[in-house]
């Protein structure tokens, strides 16, 4: 941490930053300058809330230099952690493929889709039997009736089932039909699911806020990991900004930037990311090629029939065409589909 | 609605969309153009998904002409609402000042507090008992403890009492103690949390998301008016941009947004809005010029000892100076504090 | 500035940029911490380029602490600046009005709305000869011809004249005309343009960038200093960010935080910056409370006939109104109109 | 076009809107509905300024429903464009890459670097003879001498000159010693350089503004093109976000956006686009498995001595690695290198 100190702060000032410093255990390298004085810090190993200094008289500005999270940091831990759910590795050599409706609509429905995306070659089923919803006049999810769909869908396939839960009240139902727990955008800052999350020891899948930076969202997983539960997937699905030609703006950037801070998995999630159909294959060549350990993809038999988000589901042949063309990409980064 | 076709589509595709139209019981009224036909709908009242017809063959786009929301807008309702706290009216001619602690720390603190905010013409007492922090080593608040202490600063002042609810298991009990439920930034797209909070039928004060659009904002409203709950308050308090001389960017051309749309009032939070002490004041004045409905500030005594957000806390003096300036700009727009 | 090495930087990669900043005439300080070592750098005064240090072998992170301007800092000239445009003061006790077309279209349409904001009370004249339009089939403005009818117009009325110029080319032209050289957003960081306005010595209107930091806005400025005028007025017209209901996004923070930092005037734009007519009253107001500077408006007498922007123009009439507004605004703050 | 009337719109208020559209010499198109009227407008063809009817009486919102773009759209013009820079095609089944240093600093330095990238496989250099720098105080190229560094670096290697160019002044300069005209992010929307640039009828790079939207990025194009110059690349190099471990936000989504949209070619440019070294590598190859036709990368042999953007500067050995990553991706998705 480097406190800067105002150009008419006086000796006094600066002695009881000093002294301020000292009291919370730490050790502080005072660097008198020709304009101002600045006042290092170090021993900081974390977890240290600024505020206690920041309103000290004198004190212009704290930067911190290192982060606020520990346990989701490569420094911590600095091997590559792959997340398995039911049996399924996210973050090793091989990349995940989640595919399935964007909401759970029926038996029937669902069962099709799993087997279809089954034949193409998915990993992991995906499906919503709780969905947020920004209109509360829109189809709200079929909520434990979904569940239970999804399991029968799964024991059909084989396919373990990822799918969301939006309240602490559901984590139990939702943790003893999911193989793996999925937090949506909306909910990433709501820290009471992401302890309640944390608590069942699933595996949690945690989508970026639309306007988290990349330290709000590894804090958000360290949520999580601070309940002793280690399996999170982070997934990146677009941020909001100006631009208008997609729903989101997906930020491919974030992929290599947290392989760099973190040891968690990062997927992609191409469909609501750019909220179209016709740019979904192809953002998802790029989420591979960029590096992600995965994506997550909406299919439909019947997109114009969906009660949610048809506007950007792949059809069972769109999907298989882009299994295809994934798995030219995943060989050309030297991974395997 | 408007829905745009390819110029591509054939005669048939063209056909089929008018069926879809009248099969949802609504009126399409085709315009051939010369390079491609456009198809207008009449009789949708609010609530109607697109999705049905988005994904039809030949359809290009679908542009919404009515707005999804109902009850939270002035077409339904044309006056002005206002929502009585514990007896204080926000909405009307008079601007609402709420003021406090952050977070409340000890009884000691927030009664201090309460009675220096009271003593300068503050309406209601703000403090947090429950805490979203980024962090999950940051201070989380008090809990019930922290209710009990609002409650007896309230005893104490007779000032109603705003405080936030995070999680859907606690507003039984936040409802219990406060007089006003707040809904911060992080959770207006909670949507269980929402619901929970319009039956308690108490006020809801709702605070806009960091990225939320203002139709967003209005359908959150929504969730809450749709329980019967018509006492909600919105709260601009600022949206994530590119710019970093303030934490947020306040966006008060919101204010004349909202009172054109909506019949529910408005006020502004410039605390959280800027993050910094200094700017408290003049966008505090800024608001009430650009005709918001009150402002909510945080005011710590020893603000450099606040456990939370102390760098954008005022004192009490800077607080009593703030009520001048507020009371003088309110008469400018014809309004009293 | 600070600099921060990597934790596996070892003894040499330090030694090595301590003699790099040896280098550069600067002191170093290095602070050796429990997990890396970070170096305190004094003796900057303002215009260093970290390029030759940050990539270094070990270097992690530079983080600057002093700011790259300094003509146009207060730090380097603490009392505010009182422009002069044809004898008008922009930056003192008085708040500035500019007010006038988008664009100049006809001689009879210009005085016409000279006299009218005249009479209302504005002080400077504005209108465009030269127009920057997105398309390149909207109306590009009158040239020359279009000064000339400004000239007229001034003679007319005596109002001062602030017009655009768009290109080096044209600056000695628009020079001969106009009392004051505005630079518009889309040419903020048209630095050849910047440095040719600042040699006239002309009194130099510049805009926001749609997308520019402050640091950016000010270094903008700071080219036009650099060339020896300091007759710099800055003006905030929205930035660009997610919301829709207005056209840009009118950060008035950005008021207090000039304030702070230089002692250039700033003054507010609420036409560009809102894009709607009825959010450019409250907005002006929302300006002036913040302490901004001044407002400039768009005002057509035949708003449905104008060339360009006629959706935010006021008539003459919401002029004399927004004037009786202001006056009571500024008023409130200790200033006059 | 639809124009969305208000639903206190009287009858005189319909008619006399569509007496306007009539008087355009266009076709209306009125929709009666239950709670208002709109009126459809056929006949457009791209060019039309909507202010003439958008501030009619009753009139609530125009909704384009046409482009104002023709030149660059694809329904224009449905084959691909392919721009030969010196013989180098970029658009067609071959990937385009384009490197060198982001300065030209001497000729030693501009030839080691142009021979090491022709090594590799480079297809044009790039190098800045002319450099837009945020400071006044920051070197600002070499000028008519970098050019002719360039023209030397062409003939010692046979590529071909991409090379920027900032004012008017300049155009016939650079157009003297470049095969390709570089218009820079903060040059996107100075329309006099466009037209400048257009009039050569040299092939242009036109790099996308900080925070353009696509449409405002195809008319920026369209300002060239409509001086008869079909040569224009486009070129994706990061958006403004309130992301912060990038320089800017890269968005790729909008290579498939601009496929569907326009004939052009676009490529990326990943060291602006993030800024970072680490993160141009794996940025690059996303970008052709999105579909990018090429890219442009900054390659320094002593970054640490870059007179600018030396931390996104990739040294020749890097270089040499991305070809050949590159190349594997091309070949995955049906290209070449």
């Amino acid at each position: 941490m480097l406190i800067v100190m105002d150009r008419a702060a006086s000796a006094e000032d600066v002695e009881r930053v000093v002294k301020a410093v000292e009291g919370l255990g730490l050790t502080p390298h005072p660097i008198p300058g020709e304009i101002r004085t600045a006042i290092g810090v170090t021993g900081n190993r974390g977890a240290i809330d600024p505020a206690a200094l920041e309103n000290l008289p004198g004190v212009l500005e704290i930067i911190p230099v290192s982060h606020p999270y520990k346990l989701v940091s490569r420094e911590f831990h600095p091997e590559d952690t792959v997340v398995s759910i039911g049996g399924v590795g996210v973050g090793g050599n091989r990349v995940a493929v989640i595919a399935g409706p964007c909401a759970v609509e029926t038996l029937e429905q669902t069962v099709t889709i799993a087997r279809a995306v089954k034949a193409s070659g998915a990993d992991l089923l995906r499906g919503g039997a709780f969905k947020p919803r920004s209109s509360p006049y829109s189809f709200q999810g079929l909520g434990k009736q979904g569940l239970e769909i999804l399991a029968a869908a799964r024991a059909e396939t084989g396919l373990p089932v990822v799918t969301e839960v939006l309240d602490t009240a559901d984590v139990e139902l939702v943790a003893q039909f999911a193989d793996c727990l999925q937090i949506g955008a909306r909910n990433m800052q709501n820290f009471e699911l992401l302890k309640a999350a944390g608590r069942t020891l699933k595996p949690v899948l945690l989508k970026r806020g639309m306007s988290a930076t990349l330290e709000e969202f590894l804090l958000a997983a360290e949520y999580v990991l601070a309940e002793g539960n280690q399996n999170v997937i982070l997934c990146e699905r677009g941020i909001r900004t100006f631009t208008d030609f997609t729903r989101n703006t997906l930020d491919l950037s974030i992929i290599p930037a947290v392989e760099r801070l973190s040891h968690l998995p990062i997927i992609v999630d191409p469909s609501h990311g750019t909220g179209k159909k016709n740019k979904v294959i192809p953002m998802s060549r790029a989420a591979i090629a960029a590096g992600a350990d995965g994506v997550a993809v909406e299919v439909h038999h019947r997109p114009q029939e969906a009660l949610s988000d048809g506007p950007q589901a792949l059809t069972p042949d769109m999907f298989a065409d882009l299994m295809t063309q994934l798995g030219a990409v995943a060989r050309a980064v030297g991974r395997s589909l």
